[in-house]
């Protein structure tokens, strides 16, 4: 049996712990698979007097995490602080630069720096892994950067923020609004007090730039994502949703298209027939579209301590066995292409529009002309007259907004923004018009 | 860059053809990613002039695939014959002896001689890759032996047959019979001329084996599955079942007991809520349920040539990179426990059980106290009279047989078998009882 393979971890939070109780729970198994012992010889975090619930006697303590990254006592370097910059940017480099083999489950750090850090492990020969970075306990960087090294990918696309679909499923399944479930996702730990990260859909975002780089062969570029979150989603379009045969998921999508790369994050109308519409709750799902595989779709845990430990200590397994690879994105830095965008006006998608419509004569008419200017077709129009509000007396029906659903044939985002900024204008409509994409999956 | 991997490929049928294909298509990304081109060096096939779409003039042509196997020329030999013997296993003994890493989606042969085989490969510390024996193009192999390698698994079980499942699929959409959909199967190339290796459930026995090797760190023991097709369903299962709220699927199921492994494959009831019953036709799917990951489940094609491709190449590109295993099931095959078998008996399951009883006085009566003689439950039944059938003028109602749906609590196999023996015995029924276990996923 070789040496054993020596781990420094930085961060123990709920995925730190977990990474430890792991190694210590299947060291023998782990030993046994990878022809060598992992030991755990250092750690860091914030506080060294809180109880975890094992004990760190025999390993070094840290009290900083650069420090603990360049200690000639470890091998890898596992950086389980999470941010863009400060100590896990700065341990990370510090650790690849005295020769350490790096595990992060940090995508924050590599949506940010991955091109130039990739660069700096492969200068070296270490490996930089990053499975936990994305879908949590979902292998999705082994499956993209090693299962279909054959392939040529279209398109990759997934849900990828428990919190966002924990939330839409139980808006859907209990009729509750979204500020029920947001505070409900936040009472069981699922959503941080300030939950803009996961419901905003920048979390999402992340991740998405770390597939598409992978995907495509092509550099991290998240500032070319088209981010757009959930908090706009009401009942109302869950329900409409519901009726018309779809489902609301905030999906993160890539596609190649003949311009270049589109990446997107908002919520989205899918077929319910489509296998990522029957995915509930906190699960992740992420589907692959490539040339010879065809469509791949993995379902998982995408978050939680032990999933996710699960895929730092894969990462941890593949480096004990010698047989991590050293171009961190499955392809050397150098050869990752610069990222080409497609604009989002060329994309032609069906939308779901729903509109509040003042009761008067010719509103529907005006409106339903608005969007034939624009060369937009419409594949199907809802309209129910509700009775006018008991709370309004006197009121009379035609002041009161009736709500108007239309799916539209496919078009641009553009016609149909501006189709929309016009019936706005025209006055018909009580409140802005909502709208989402439709994707056919 | 490193000089050039050299392949040796046996056999040119679907999946070689593909291969040849995807290498030829994608050599100069597959370069970029492995840091090496990967080049076909010689092919070995029955029929040297038949056109396969693609030229051979610059490939070595071998009569004989064991030859082929020791070439000088060759780094890595792809084994895409077929079967647990002959020219297969011949060849690939061959190139392990001659010091060549293989590739194969030869899962009958690794099913028979797998731990033999591996120990072979490991002595020479060379790579044995079988990505492809298991469900085409899903990579399932990796993501057992590699991204769950710091997991205890407990149960691995899926859809391992795109036949089988085609037909299930195909009778409870269209109300077909058995017969009908197999032969639709036959004439779109899903089936062979002789089905039984798919449809008798013994293609998903080979890939269950492997499965359960990978998963509990165990022997290879397909003589240990037991084994039931799919023959015996009907379409009054089939709509029995969808009534219930379930769905019938050809399932391999493999769990690690008290008392050791349980494998086996028979149509199994799952509720339709849960995600295996919604993989519908040539689909393949595979869960995992892990002690640090939770379930993971991952569905794609299990078939064809391209999506086989994909994984054989994946195997080829983790030799070229060099990061390929040399320990065939992810642990080194002295290692591999010998199998202990859970005896089928002391597993409880639920039961769906479906008679033809005679519309007799008392027969229900003396039916369900049979079941009660065994400690048997019912959890619900379903009894509806029929008019006599209007070929059988005259006949009584009573001796035509009515359908009797139950669905039992959990019981032991062997309790039901011998409840239903005994019912067969007292004369109540006109034809052998139909039962089908009931799995809560």
């Amino acid at each position: 049996m070789q040496s054993s393979l020596r781990l420094g971890v930085a961060g123990l939070g709920t995925v730190g712990a977990s990474v430890v109780k792991l190694l210590a729970r299947h060291a023998d198994d782990l030993a046994i698979r990878c022809g060598r012992p992992i030991v755990l010889r250092a750690v860091c975090a914030r506080d060294r007097t809180k109880d975890r619930g094992f004990s760190l006697a025999h390993v070094n303590w840290f009290q900083d995490p650069v420090k603990l990254a360049m200690s000639p006592d470890i091998d890898v370097f596992v950086e389980l602080i999470g941010g863009a910059s400060g100590a896990a940017e700065a341990s990370v480099r510090a650790a690849l630069d005295a020769g350490k083999h790096v595990v992060t489950a940090n995508k924050a750090l590599l949506a940010r720096h991955g091109v130039e850090l990739a660069a700096l492990a492969e200068k070296r020969g270490i490996s930089l892994n990053f499975e936990a970075a994305v879908a949590g306990g979902i292998p999705i960087i082994k499956t993209l950067r090693e299962a279909l090294a054959g392939n040529q990918v279209s398109r990759v696309y997934g849900i990828l923020n428990g919190t966002c679909n924990y939330i839409l499923t139980r808006m859907e399944r209990e009729k509750l609004s979204f500020e029920t479930c947001l505070k409900d996702a936040q009472a069981l730990g699922y959503a941080e007090t300030d939950p803009t990260f996961d419901i905003g859909g920048f979390d999402t975002a992340h991740k998405l730039a770390l597939l598409t780089a992978l995907a495509f062969g092509s550099q991290i570029d998240i500032d070319s994502i088209e981010i757009d979150g959930i908090s706009r989603i009401t009942l109302a379009d869950i329900e409409a949703a519901d009726e018309l045969g779809y489902r609301i998921k905030l999906l993160g999508i890539a596609e190649m298209g003949p311009n270049g790369i589109e990446q997107r994050v908002h919520p989205t109308m899918v077929p319910k027939s489509s296998a990522i519409a029957r995915i509930d709750g906190v699960l992740n799902a992420v589907a692959v579209d490539a040339d010879y595989v065809g469509e791949l779709i993995l379902v998982g845990p995408g978050a939680g301590g032990n999933a996710t430990a699960s895929s730092v200590v894969s990462d941890i397994a593949d480096v004990a066995r010698g047989t991590a690879l050293t171009n961190m994105m499955g392809r050397p830095a150098g050869n990752m292409q610069p990222y080409r965008r497609n604009a989002t006006e060329r994309l032609q998608s069906g939308y779901y529009v729903r509109l509040s419509v003042y009761d008067r004569p010719g509103a529907l008419a005006a409106i339903v002309a608005r969007l034939a200017e624009r060369d937009i077709s419409i594949e199907s129009i809802v309209q129910r007259s509700r009775a006018p509000r008991a709370d309004a007396p006197g009121m009379h029906a035609r002041d009161v907004p009736q709500p108007v659903i239309l799916i539209s044939y496919e078009t641009s985002e553009r016609a149909m923004s501006e189709a929309l900024d016009q019936i706005r204008a025209d006055g018909h409509v009580s409140e802005p018009p909502q709208f989402l994409r439709i994707e056919q999956l």
